[in-house]
């Protein structure tokens, strides 16, 4: 499928064709990523949609819709019927990747195992984003974002000592798999490229969110496990101080000192020059030692200022900090239009939005957003496109029960 | 540097040259991901090694730095020397990726700004992690995982309403920008293999973690902005109710009703069948609405249980929920340790730790974890082995403050 002529730059997936069984985030994330690379991405779906389409009164679809399944093509297809699963078995046979995130088991209760599906393309490349491995513990937990940050420890990680568990505000889990899970893609591919053949990959949510743990996982291991759960803003492993969001007089700041210097400026800031002499705070562990002393210092004095005269203030001082900024300033950030991170597409006449990639590759061309399809929508195209199917033999497959 | 013959499955990276300047969680996350599909990553230090290994008092390595490192060769080098610089660019040369999560500008002021890279070697993919775009409003604000998590709006959409915007537990704004840093180089590699050509990739941490606040971000577009900013531990963005963490009488447990059938279940299992006949509460819109009720509902019966008990009720009746676990139980769950996702390794004598890949592709060899370099450790058998240079030239290129 690889069209691009050599020495051409091109688009870096230029000619490649995913099917996509992904639901909700994960899923339809990766394939997000893989279309932004040039691949073409056929978003395969049941006459009633995939779940996130469910959510709302059943009429109007929620942006979150829209946001990740731009420029998709809409094919319905009913893979419970013996004609739905041949005519995907036909497009799996034209296509470089397969990615499906269904509960354990779906795929094989299909008749769409890896077995068949290699049999029909060796040089498939399947992709399954899941929960758990197979043969985990944990594997008849349904996975879903907030049931993995649950059992992950980010829950137990996120909150403030004393207080109740709290859940990470993005869909970390979701969204962190569904970027392994393209990486993982990625990878087989290149070695695609050497050996010729295809492979199944896995990415589970469970390992995916592991290593964001790692300041609270090394706090703990460091320890010899007496670190406390969750510091609130303050640094998971509890390695830096100051470290943490501070209340200004009209909002919130997060300041931190990586290096004994940044500390030296910041007391000659907050007109502590006092401090500097005290050797018990001159090294990173003396500072976390004495964090409550030390957090009460930046305390203090960022709190007679507003934000922005604090990160003036602060920047000019060369030490790292930021503006705790709300959701809307974020979705109205020019720079987050402009950079076409976040645009408005028009969505079958209505206004809809869609992502840009956060994969910036020089020589791979931009993919322009676009509005997600309807279900079904593309039905006659992709399949008179890629399987060269008559209008007819389009007809027969409807009537056959196939979508 | 393809050695791997066609046919022959070997791992997908094999035989590739990983040249990582990567610093913290970001740049050494990502090519932890690369050894662990094959290919050899030198970990490039200056004299004081990366600044991740400055933590504690200076004397010890935190975990932190095994966990993401180990594998990787040590290799010193001063690139303020013109000793190491030319070394560094004959490294190029034999290279496939050059990893560097760097500030802004600093490749450039030591003479190793992409041009001079692609001079050396046209096949190389230079990959950069960035906090913001270059020509971004927020280029000069310091990007580490808080100021992100502070600036990207990761913060206002974690906690609780009318209470303190809190950070994500899980350094995800580093972790998500690495991952997609790999995925973003894998792509350029595909695209290596038609054009023969390398190219820069870049991944600014503000894009990556964007797409994680999906349900925030469509629950104020749907809502024309009026969605609250932050919601505990309910939907993000307030579509699915019953969606929350719930307190058992011995600890904390997640549910969540995605489809009515999950609902109606639920009515039965607590006791309360009146509310099935409670039309206003048959929708996920029309919960959402009730959200207050409805939580209360299920709050009253899981205090009740003990987690485990409340579990297995919930699973009996498909109801997805899991249980919100101490950060303890997950470093010591054997499925972690069993799945070579935390192992324990030698680390020059003292007990360290390796994650093992969430991406796992089945006709790609794993990859043994190993203890991380010391800063320097195989100066010698690198610049042998790759460079062919004789002891005599090493001691040379020491001499003239290479390192």
């Amino acid at each position: 499928m690889s069209s691009a002529a050599p020495g051409r730059p091109g688009r870096a997936l230029e000619g490649m064709v995913v099917l996509d069984l992904g639901q909700i985030y994960n899923g339809p994330y990766c394939t997000m990523l893989l279309r932004q690379l040039g691949a073409e991405v056929i978003k395969i779906e049941p006459g009633g949609g995939e779940p996130i389409r469910w959510r709302g009164d059943g009429t109007t679809v929620s942006q979150a819709f829209n946001l990740l399944n731009g420029g998709k093509q809409g094919l319905e297809l009913n893979l419970k019927s013996a004609a739905g699963v041949e005519l995907f078995l036909r497009l799996v046979a034209v296509a470089d990747v397969v990615v499906e995130n269904f509960a354990p088991g779906v795929m094989e209760r299909l008749g769409l195992g890896y077995d068949r599906l290699e049999e029909a393309n060796p040089r498939l490349v399947l992709a399954s984003g899941k929960g758990f491995d197979s043969a985990s513990r944990h594997k008849d937990l349904r996975a879903m974002d907030i049931t993995v940050q649950a059992i992950s420890g980010m829950m137990a990680a996120t909150g403030f000592e004393g207080q109740p568990p709290v859940k990470s505000g993005g869909a970390v889990a979701d969204f962190i798999a569904g970027t392994h899970l393209a990486a993982a893609i990625l990878g087989a591919l290149v070695q695609r490229e050497r050996t010729g053949r295809g492979q199944r990959v896995e990415v589970n949510m469970y390992d995916a969110i592991l290593p964001t743990l790692t300041s609270n996982i090394a706090g703990y291991l460091d320890s010899g496990g007496t670190a406390p759960e969750r510091v609130g803003n303050r640094h998971g492993g509890l390695s830096v101080a100051p470290y943490n969001v501070y209340a200004s007089a009209d909002g919130w700041i997060a300041v931190l000192c990586m290096r004994d210097r940044h500390w030296q400026t910041l007391c000659r800031l907050v007109g502590r020059e006092d401090l500097l002499a005290d050797e018990s705070l001159a090294t990173p562990r003396g500072r976390v030692e004495a964090i409550g002393r030390v957090d009460e210092v930046v305390s203090a004095w960022i709190a007679t200022l507003t934000t922005a005269g604090a990160l003036k203030l602060l920047q000019e001082g060369d030490i790292p900090a930021a503006p705790v900024r709300r959701l809307r300033e974020v979705i109205e950030d020019p720079d987050v239009r402009e950079r076409g991170m976040l645009v408005e597409v028009d969505d079958h006449g209505r206004p809809g939005y869609a992502y840009g990639s956060p994969l910036r590759l020089g020589a791979s061309a931009p993919v322009a957003p676009a509005q997600a399809p309807d279900i079904g929508e593309h039905n006659g195209a992709v399949l008179s496109r890629l399987l060269g199917l008559t209008e007819a033999e389009i007809e027969e497959c409807r009537r056959r029960g196939a979508w």
